[in-house]
């Protein structure tokens, strides 16, 4: 028998699907507040009551342990997290509908009303090269502002940083071949499209199929054509004909609708017939055997002439696939990469935490604190990371240490806010990329490898052992 | 060398990443018609500049082939997916980013301004029990139309079933327990948390802890309370007392931030103390082995008089660690289930598919094509799936027929909209979910269960395969 844990709320829509009551399940700004986990209301609630809403905490937010796949991270979304903070407030139409649920008190919706984020946040910058478990954020604000924003800021954060990561994998397996995100079709939900794109950009694919990511957020946007097309045409000939002649550019056609290499010789014929100035950039694979097909299909545009034509070669991969075909010599220019990429396929989730780190007391002494339960200790106090680097220039270990310790290296969190309002000029998101290629290329080798990575070495400083076995003694 | 495949457009908007700059990414609704595949619009020119925009053309939404850890898929998302057809438009905003683009023609631009869904779909109904690969959406329109709108659609309906195929699984392993979406925070971004929350309330969980989706879609929501709140306080039972005395309801607290079962015992000492008609709803432990500390955790409450407080677990959960706590006996009334659910943990993505399978000729004769190249067959024609059931009831087997066949059994397609209207009261979600449950439970075991479960048959009819084979002859 199904007992509620609690007595469910009132329903407060009723679901009217007729015409007008379709739903399209958007996130709008005005119900951004409302995109949170039930408790963080219910506890900032209970904060207000206690009286200590104003009362100072520190979170960490962080990645518990890497996937065992993954030999490092590369941050992204931090944008998206700062722009949430910084419009962060609950609009009419949120407070409406809370006073409307009965399970808040007056007071207490007067008093999101004029909430608004006023806190700090430190953050590793993004297209960081990271290992767990320090901290990726660190949020110091009044408490009831810590807490309301932990579900935003975590889904923000983890999911960007999981694409960017997963997409350095598929680009160092392309070895200095173009990779483009493909993914909105198989991505969780249009939004998870458009983040993916950018945390694809900053992970080092040179573009995405998604318009939206470019009206949005500037990135590159290449297409190919559907097999669609070319079956709505009397022949594939024809397709690719009326496909060259409206192209916007020089066109990618997509070969494999009924005979790959067929399809390659009427690709090259179509090219040589292409106006002066124009040219067949590209011919897509999508279904076969890649390493075999791409080489026959490089012999049939060399022979046609269509030198300067890529192969690209499409179709459910991933690292390894690509790495694998590479390996075995495929003649294969580029990489369409759609599912495994936008969903981390072999990996699709993060450990990411948030945690309280320390509060102040009620004497308004900063203290920190720790959780001991079961195999998930945190690390107390405020925290810095930082990173050592060899002779080379290569990073050779991380110390998470006390924010308050001098160190030698090269500290990763950097001032972003400061009472509610940015400190820091953000990165062009090219920038941002193009620290993420340099970091991923100064990486050693075994850190780096697809399979069984080695570990990068993480510590904790001293004083933050010590500051540990003083909590747990007590 | 980073080779691009076809040169990249001119960048439309640098990222200006100052406070103004910083961009949210969210999907609105004037930027729903940019959140698309760039071959999309670029096949939408060449279609009009042939000529051959308003040809009639049929697409089938399908699935390929079932994950091989799923013995059957629970249908969602057509709510979404109609919303977004019914609102189809690229408002001015999107109009004029693809003007400044420079890869559009006047013509095409202006003819996007005016262009509307206007076709017909028959979809199977959410909540359905659904085998691949028969058409879950049948769309027919005017071919740039039923072009454009495949990216959206393809997301929108593969994430939602699968994520209430997923909390099928999870609810069956719960035997009657309650389940509750707590995935908000690792959910691929905001609105894949609100989409997930709907699909696991028509997959069967009770509801969810993402506010926005009980304001959305009328979703009960259910809240604990996080480790910082205890530890931000001196003591648990100072913790405990704070949050039942502020709760709108029924407490629920969680007890294993410090010790599991010295929390429980301060728990029932705090519920004993609760004001004539309230009680301590449940107990929520969410680390450390499960299947000790729940009976340990039942005698406590049992010794302290709390008979009917509840013992919640959470915790990286899913349907197999579920059914194994359950099978070893473990003491718990409910699961709230986060990552494992709203990924789709162990199969993150289904093998969607949108395939041309019929269009208008030059004489306006609907004809149906298929695409035969390696390993990728795909059902020509409209089709309708009917459904045979057994003298008990239950599903038998499923035919994938051509959609003028007259058979026996059950049609699982419905008119849905006609003329780009709808045709059609849609259901409310509770009856979506109910008609889930009655599906799922009606489900031979050997389709249901959770590993190696047995292939449900699914054939084609006669009259599709002979169309096939001519096809395939031609």
């Amino acid at each position: 028998m199904v007992s509620p844990l609690h007595a469910a709320p009132t329903v407060l829509h009723g679901v009217h699907c007729g015409e007008v009551g379709l739903r399209h399940g958007l996130i709008t700004l005005e119900r951004m507040g409302l995109s949170t986990d039930l408790y963080e209301l219910t506890m900032a609630q209970a904060f207000l009551e206690a009286g200590i809403a104003d009362r100072t905490a520190t979170f960490d937010l962080s990645i518990r342990s890497l996937p065992h796949t993954r030999g490092y991270l590369v941050t992204a979304g931090l944008e998206q997290a700062l722009a949430y903070l910084r419009d962060f407030r609950c609009w009419p139409e949120a407070l409406d509908y809370l006073e409307r649920s009965g399970h808040f008190k007056p007071e207490f919706i007067d008093f999101l009303g004029s909430l608004r984020f006023t806190g700090s946040v430190d953050a590793v910058p993004e297209g960081t090269v990271y290992f767990p478990p320090g901290p990726l954020l660190r949020i110091t604000a009044p408490i009831i502002e810590a807490q309301i924003i932990e579900t935003y800021l975590l889904t923000t954060i983890t999911y960007q940083t999981m694409i960017a990561s997963k997409a350095a994998r598929v680009v160092d397996a392309a070895d200095g071949r173009a990779v483009i995100d493909f993914s909105p079709r198989r991505d969780h939900g249009p939004q998870a499209g458009l983040l993916a794109a950018r945390a694809a950009y900053v992970g080092g694919c040179i573009g995405t199929s998604n318009v939206l990511a470019n009206e949005r957020f500037g990135i590159p946007i290449y297409g190919t054509m559907a097999h669609s097309f070319v079956m709505f045409h009397r022949d594939e000939e024809e397709a690719f004909r009326k496909f060259a002649a409206s192209y916007p550019g020089d066109p990618t056609l997509l070969i494999d609708t009924f005979d790959t290499i067929e399809g390659a010789r009427i690709a090259a014929r179509v090219a040589a017939d292409l106006p002066e100035g124009r040219k067949l950039a590209a011919v897509r694979i999508d279904s076969g055997d890649l390493l075999t097909l791409s080489g026959a299909v490089r012999e049939v545009l060399d022979a046609g002439g269509c030198h300067d034509t890529q192969v690209l070669a499409s179709g459910d991969l991933d690292e390894y696939k690509i790495e694998g075909l590479l390996r075995e010599g495929a003649a294969l220019d580029g990489f369409g990469v759609g599912t495994q990429l936008g969903t981390s396929g072999d990996s699709p989730s993060l450990s990411s935490t948030y945690k309280l780190v320390a509060c102040d007391d009620a004497d308004g002494r900063e203290t920190p604190v720790i959780k001991l339960s079961a195999a998930k200790i945190s690390l107390p106090g405020r925290k810095q990371i930082w990173r050592d680097y060899d002779a080379d220039g290569q990073p050779a270990g991380d110390t998470v240490a006390l924010a308050d310790e001098q160190r030698d290296g090269t500290p990763l969190l950097e001032p972003c806010m400061r009472d509610g309002a940015l400190v820091a000029s953000m990165p062009e998101l090219g920038e941002i990329r193009e620290r993420a290629r340099a970091q991923r290329v100064g990486l050693p080798d075994e850190i780096r490898r697809l399979s069984e990575p080695a570990q990068y070495p993480v510590a904790n400083s001293q004083k933050l052992d010590d500051l540990i076995a003083q909590l747990r003694h007590r």
